[in-house]
Order: structure tokens, then C-alpha cells, then sequence
């Protein structure tokens, strides 16, 4: 049942504020408070489900930070609404926190009535899925979790919300008549979007139940058009200001249906979730799409296309000719802290099909525009620690937690990677160190809002890298050596930061098993 | 010392043909007969050296085939030489028999006098090992043996010949002055040199030591001139009259120098002389090269540049994707009749960084024109093994040998690979079956005249397919269950030829050791 905006406000005016401020919020929501705030239930449904047809969103399970964060923007008007402006106003702080929880709490209820009215486009769940990366979109998952089932307390769920009322939103964030949201992204995010992306963005989420899988779309595996290339198109200027890659990998739905097709299915299964297809190999909480973002696809964030094409490469780290198959076995070793795949193993040859699908038509031996990631200059100040745990606080911690040690999705799923500790990346992956963490932050990071100044993302790479991890595979015994035979002026590793010899204290290298998530 | 042609004349005719026919050939060739014939040493030496000055060709050690060929196309007129053709002439069928046994027999003595006068260019080592297959000439070393030591008794040894004796023959093919040679094969490549290249690649084998390895020549490697690019050029139509491959890999002597670089120089080593560089996983007497001519480079001749972009592919031999090691393993198992690599060997690698080093610039993924050998059309009439048996004796046993096992040059090693029988390719081979034969010999042989129709290409590969060869590693037990599980219309295997059941008796596969060649 849908309130008037006339009889609501005659709701509002007629409230005494004190009779508000005694009640519980299970009273507040079910009943409301005199005259002045309506039953919350009247317009969000008996258990916060939301009404989707009339466009009140469900709050039940939505972060109460985030609940509260937008209870007190109507508050003071930072969110405009005419119904909910007043209401949060009427209540005090303390109240919105409590409904905030309150709702919170709740256990969302996937409906049927949210089921789209037409098939959604593919066009759209490769928005919602893969972001478009031409237009520096992320993919919606990538923050709100897969299918949208929210992530943490600041990203919440779109599974399952209305339609009209996340279109609404999106529109909102154009207008700017809702906050920014934190570090602006979703303002930023929303002002890429074409107006007609928005509709069938939201329909998807509509659709998606909460907390179970997202539904595998169809139309993802089948959709030709081009508009799913992802690379930085050619004359674009990446985030150092350097014309882009031209290079284009092939658009997602274009993998062959046949059994090679099979085998780069399974690859980029491997790449995008790889704590779930290769979990015995694997040692800590990071997917190999952490780092290479966009599948593997995006340039300058290590594309794989431009990865494929230079291998076999003599490589300074062990001192011999590797190919592509050895290349892999680094990644698994190091970034993900586990162990190394055997030759022959089925993981690295879906991989290297996977790389090698990417690389279709990338010219054998030639150095691509967009490859790795963009080196930095040398930093103008020398890269601070203090500053960078400020840097930290403002654009990191956001998703990657004030610890460092990530986000998981509702479903237990990781979301954010951990930066350091026992369950991110050891001592010997290349991102350890300073200048290359730094060069895949000033081009990558925040995600969707490459921002950072390069001071910026040196000081910060080295707040970063100067936390404790897992040891060094290498490891020789000793610190002091193992720092002399393997680490280079840009590691940390047997530096002393805040009184701790770092790689002194580390846990164990390739030991943690994978976590179960699910 | 050498007789003028006057002085030689006014022996010749003063000879009483009775006194010759009487006399031993060494005695005919230190002392001559009467007037009619000089000594031979007086020209040639006294052991048959010759008189690299004058341009008196070496005679020692040359075939006596080849040998009594010459003196019998002097004494019929078909060589042209006032000084040979009186002499040959008024010796007997039998005693030039003699004269070539005799000369045969003696051993080369490598001498100081041919040092070339000025360092062999790179182009002329290139030319001399590796020919210019963009002008269809294959490298002289290729029939004459590494360092022209010279193979069986048709293929006379070039090392340490007189360098202006071997310009002058040449120079005489081109001018019609001597026989064509075996299916007219040197006035065929005479004609295809330039001018300019006749004197240095004649001093090139004129300072090669016989019998021994050929001298590294480091012009070879250094060399970075474009003009040992080899695939064949754009433009020009093939054997199939096909349009052929525009691209082309990088020139022999542009190898890096670095560590990438050396792993490239072994994996050209083990392609050329896998007897030699991977001895242990070979079983027959095959190269590499053998199927995929000119070091792996040429078109229609299943260059590695062309397969190294189309992995990993999937393949219906085994019924699932392979990478590029493993579709290497197969070549081991099958065409090289041994036992593969492991997975990380050592020659899977420098397998895998030569052939992606001769992709450099291949777009990964794609067809390339030149790829594989070119399939033909079906044959107009059904391949006959009689049919085939005759193109054989006329086309192939000059090289293969009449009973198909190849012939080696004179330090042991394999100059032409046997073509079936216990030391070639087995019955899980791709070149065992009728039609890849075809279509490999239509493009490709006789090596640097490929003159076949396709109907004698189908027939003499239905002949070489015909004959019995190493097991089929996969062999189950029955031949006729092998033949069906693993064998398609174009196999031989299993079927009854001349009253054998193919495959029944066939050799074991992949356990003959490697033949120690040297």
C-alpha cells in the first residue's frame, strides 16, 4: 500500500517529537509514532521487503551503515526526498541508528514479483557483470558482490531491490539530489551511464536472488555484440596520460561453443574465481582477477592477451627461460601464496587457453601497448608511510577494510582481497614491492575512481608494503639473506617499519589452506 | 703441374688403343698409358687430391658412381672438357669403372691451400646451409651432407674441393656444358643462383675439412641481413599453385644474444639434429627438420611459426585441447618413434621458444596462409601402389635409397631419413597416412624440384604408406581394432598389401634406442 505524498505529510506535521523519541525501532516500524512518522511498514512492507512495484525499496539485510548513512542524510537534507526528509528528520540520531540495525537485521526475501517483464538485454548483464570498461565502468558485482548480494556494511545489496527504485536512484545520483556516496563513486559511476543503460541494469538486479548464486545468464556466453570488448579503447588516455592499448581481446561472447571453447570457459572460471575452481592450489584469499582486472582483459591492470604473447621470456627472478605454463606456477607460488599447479595439471592448461583466446590476434613477441602496468617515475618525495596510511584511510579502507584484510559478500564469498597478512600475498610476489604496487594503483585503484595522485599511490603502496605477510617462499633462514639474495631496493622485506624487522614475524609461507567460502 | 691443352692433344692421338685396355687403374693413374693417356696424378695428384690452384677437381674420395658417371658422360660427349673427353674416351667401359673404384677408395687429405683468400661472407654460409627458399634453393649441405663431406656414391663430397674447379661446374650447368645430373637437380639449383654467388659459396665448401663436423661459422648467427628471411615470398604461388604465405619469419641471424636468445639457438639445434640434442627420446632415425624443411621456416612444409599461434587447440588424435609441449610430445611419440619429453624437459622448451620466436610477429590465433602442408584434391584415380613404385624409383630412391632407408653422409650421420621400416616414423604418425604424405610431397619433394603432379604424389605416397613401419604406440593388442579405434580412410594400417596384413608385423614402437651416429 502506497501513501499519498498529501496524506504523508499530513502525518508529519501533526507528530510531537517527544512521544517519537521513547520508542523502540520494532514499534517505530511497525507502527510508526503518532502522527508524525508513519509505520515504516506502510510503504517498505511488514518485514522491510519493500513494495517494488509503487518503487519503495526493500531494507531488509542492507548494511546499517548504509542505512544509517542515508536516515541521516535526509536528515539534513543531503538526500532529497520529500517522504523520507522528514521522517528522518523527526527522528534523532540514535533513532536512525536504531532502525538502521533494525532493518539491518532483517533476512531479505527473494519474490517472484520481481521477475523482469522482458528478457534482460545482454547488453546489460555485461554492464552488471563486467562493467564496461570503455566508459571506465566497473562492474556493478565488483563492489555490491556477484549477483548483487551486498558486500559489508557501506555496499548494499541490489538482488532482489526494486527496479523502479534503483533506476530512480542512478537518476538520482545524475541529479544530484542524493550524496555522492562514499569517495563519490556511485555519483561518478552513475554520470558514466547513458540513460538508457539505466532500466536494464536495474531490471537485472531485480531479478537476481539474494545470497545464492547469481543466475547464469545465457545471454552473457552468447551475446556477439562488440560493444563487450572491454580494453581502453586506442586514443584514449590511460590514468598516466599515455595513449592506451589498441590491442582489443576478444568480446566475452564470442568464446566458441566446441571443446576449445570449454577449455577457455574453464580457464576464466579459474582466473575470476579462483579460490572455488583451483582451491588446492591456492594458499590465501585473492583471485587471480585481482590483480588483472576485468577477467584478465583490461589494459594496463597485466592484461593476459598482452602476458601470452610475450612468452616464453628469459626472467631475472629465477634466472632461466620461462614459459607461459612456468609463468603461472610464479602466480600460484607467490601472488597467491599457494601451491604451484604440476605441469600438466588441467588448471594451467585452461589458463593458458584462456590467455591464449585473449590474445587472438595480438601479434607474437610484440611488447602491446597496455601491457603490465604503467611504471611510475621515480616518487618526487620519498614515499612515506604516514602519508600513506592517510591516503589508506581516504580511498582504500572503504573496500579493502581499515585492517587490510578485504570484504566478503554476503554469501561468504571474498569481495575485496586482504593487502597484507597472513591470507594476501607472500613476501615473493611481485606486487610486494613498492613500485609495482604503486603502478597498478595510480592505474587501477580506486577502482572506478583512478584519482590518486602518483605521490599518492607511491606513499600509500609503501604504507601497504610495509605490513607484515607470508614469508618469502624462498626463504633461506634468514631474513637479512634472504632480503640480499631475492629483494631489491623497492621491497620492504627486512626493513624495520615501527620497531618489527618485516619478514621476521611472517606466518608461513603456501601453507594456509584455502578457505571454504561456501 | 698442368698440361696445356696443345701438349694434351698431342698425346691423346698418338695412343694405340690395345696398349690401355691392358693397364691396372693405379698404373693408369700414376704412369698414364703410353701417349693416348696422361697419368691422372699429373693433373689430379698422386693421390688424387687435385690442384686447387690450377682447378683440377680432387678426386679422392668422391663416389665411384658419381665418378664413373662423369667418365662416361666425357667419353660419350655429354660433359664437355677438351682435357677429359679424349682421355675418358679411349678408356674402356671397364676400365673407367676401374679408374672410378680407384679414386674412390683413396682418402681426402685435408690441405691448408684452400683457406679462402678473403672471410666467407654471410651470405655465402647462409646459402650453403640453409639455401634461399625464396628462390626454391635448398641448402647445398642438404644432399651433399654437413659440410659437404658428401653422401653415398651419388652425392660427391664438396669440402675441400678445388674452389674454382666446383665455380666452373657450376657455371657449366648453367651453360648446358654437363649432363643435368640426377633429375636434372644441379642445372636446375644452377640456374636458380645468381652470378654473384657462384665463387663464394664455391670457396665456402672449398675451406670446409671433410669427414669432420662443418666449422661453426659465427657469420651464420651474426648475420642480420634480410635476405635470410626464408618462408617463401608474397606473391609467389607454390607447388599447389596456391597463393603462398606473406609472412615471414625472422631472419636466422637476428637470434638475440642474451639467455631468451641462447634457449632459441638449442631449440634450433635440437630441430635440426634431434639425433644428436635429444637423443634419448628419439627411437628411428629421423630430425625434426625432416618434416618441417628448412629448420622449421618454410611454408607448406608445416612451418613452426605457423603452429606455434594455434595453440592451444584442441585436437581430435587425442580428444582434448593441447597446448603446444604436449602437441611436441606428440611428434616425439609418433614421427620420431620414441619416447616424449616430460612435461618441463629441457627440449620441450627450447622447442617452445624457438618456435615462438620464429612466430615473432604472428598474429596469435589465426590461420596463416602457408600453414600445415596444402591439402590436395581428392586423386583422379585411386592411388596405385605399382604406379607408385615407379615415381618412387624415379623420383625418390636417388635420395631415400631403393629400399627407402635413407642414406647417411660420410661421418655416419643421417643425411636422408628412411621412409619406412623399423627406423622411421611409426604407425601413429601423421605422415603415415596416404593423404598427408600426398600433400607433403606435392609441396615439397623432390627436394628443390618439386615436380610431381598430384596424381604421382598420391601414388608414390600410397607406395611409401604401403609398407610396413613401427607399431602404432596406441596399439591395443588386434590390429584390426587398432585400425578402427585410431585409423581413418587414409591409413594403410591394417589393410593387405602384396599379402601382408599392415601393422602385423611391424616392429615395436618407440624402443629402438637412437642410433649412435658419430
Amino acid at each position: 500500500m502506497a501513501l499519498s505524498k498529501r496524506t504523508f505529510w499530513a502525518f508529519a506535521l501533526l507528530m510531537p517529537a517527544a512521544a517519537l523519541a521513547q520508542s523502540p525501532a520494532a514499534d517505530i516500524a511497525q507502527q510508526g509514532v503518532g502522527n508524525t512518522v508513519p509505520p515504516c511498514s506502510s510503504c517498505h512492507g511488514p518485514d522491510g521487503q519493500g513494495n517494488p512495484a509503487a518503487g519503495f525499496p526493500r531494507l531488509a539485510g542492507l548494511g546499517s551503515v548504509y542505512l544509517q548513512d542515508q536516515l541521516d542524510a535526509y536528515a539534513d537534507g543531503r538526500r532529497e526526498n520529500a517522504i523520507m526528509q522528514p521522517i528522518a528528520s523527526a527522528l534523532s540520531a540514535t533513532q536512525r541508528r536504531a532502525m538502521a540495525n533494525y532493518y539491518s537485521a532483517l533476512a531479505f526475501k527473494p519474490s517472484e514479483t520481481n521477475a523482469p517483464q522482458q528478457p534482460i538485454s545482454a547488453a546489460a548483464v555485461e554492464l552488471a557483470e563486467h562493467g564496461r570498461w570503455d566508459d571506465a565502468i566497473p562492474a556493478c558485482v565488483q563492489c555490491h558482490g556477484p549477483g548483487g548480494m551486498g558486500v559489508g556494511d557501506r555496499f548494499p545489496a541490489l538482488a532482489g531491490q526494486s527496479a523502479n527504485y534503483i533506476a530512480s536512484q542512478l537518476r538520482a545520483w545524475r541529479a544530484h539530489k542524493r550524496p555522492a556516496g562514499p569517495m563519490d563513486l556511485m555519483a561518478t559511476i552513475a554520470n558514466r551511464l547513458d540513460a538508457a543503460d539505466i532500466m536494464p541494469v536495474a531490471e537485472y538486479f531485480a531479478a537476481q536472488p539474494s545470497t545464492t548464486a547469481p543466475a547464469t545468464n545465457k545471454a552473457d556466453d552468447k551475446a556477439n555484440d562488440s560493444s563487450t570488448g572491454s580494453a581502453k579503447p586506442a586514443g584514449t588516455p590511460n590514468a598516466s596520460g599515455v595513449q592506451a592499448s589498441t590491442f582489443v581481446p576478444p568480446a566475452r561472447g564470442t568464446i566458441p561453443d566446441n571443446e576449445f571453447g570449454a577449455m577457455v570457459r574453464k580457464g576464466r572460471a579459474i582466473f575470476t574465481d579462483t579460490q572455488q575452481h583451483a582451491a588446492r592450489f591456492v594458499g590465501n584469499d585473492l583471485q587471480c582477477a585481482n590483480c588483472h582486472l576485468d577477467e584478465g582483459r583490461l589494459a594496463d591492470s597485466s592484461p593476459l592477451w598482452a602476458a601470452w604473447a610475450m612468452y616464453p621470456a628469459y626472467r631475472g627472478k629465477n634466472k632461466h627461460v620461462n614459459d607461459f605454463p612456468e609463468r603461472i606456477q610464479g602466480c600460484f607460488r607467490y601472488s597467491m601464496n599457494g601451491t604451484p599447479p604440476p605441469r600438466g595439471d588441467e588448471v594451467l592448461l585452461a589458463l593458458e587457453t584462456y590467455a591464449y583466446w585473449l590474445a587472438s590476434g595480438a601479434p607474437v613477441g610484440k611488447a602491446l601497448s597496455g601491457r603490465g602496468y604503467p611504471e611510475l617515475d621515480a616518487p618526487r618525495q620519498s614515499p612515506s608511510f604516514e602519508r600513506g596510511a592517510q591516503v589508506y584511510t581516504e580511498h582504500c579502507a572503504l573496500c579493502h577494510g581499515s585492517d587490510g584484510q578485504g570484504q566478503r559478500a554476503a554469501d561468504g564469498r571474498i569481495a575485496f582481497p586482504p593487502l597484507w597478512g597472513p591470507r594476501s600475498y607472500n613476501w615473493g610476489a611481485g606486487m610486494h614491492r613498492v613500485n609495482t604496487a604503486a603502478a597498478f594503483i595510480k592505474a587501477n585503484m580506486p577502482l572506478g575512481a583512478t584519482t590518486l595522485s602518483e605521490q599518492q599511490a607511491w606513499d600509500v603502496a609503501q604504507f601497504i608494503g610495509s605490513h607484515e605477510r607470508p614469508q618469502d617462499p624462498r626463504f633461506t633462514g634468514s631474513v637479512a639473506d634472504t632480503a640480499k639474495q631475492y629483494h631489491g631496493k623497492y621491497s620492504m622485506y627486512g626493513q624495520t617499519v615501527n620497531g618489527e624487522v618485516l619478514g621476521q614475524n611472517a606466518p608461513p609461507s603456501g601453507t594456509a589452506p584455502a578457505a571454504k567460502t561456501r
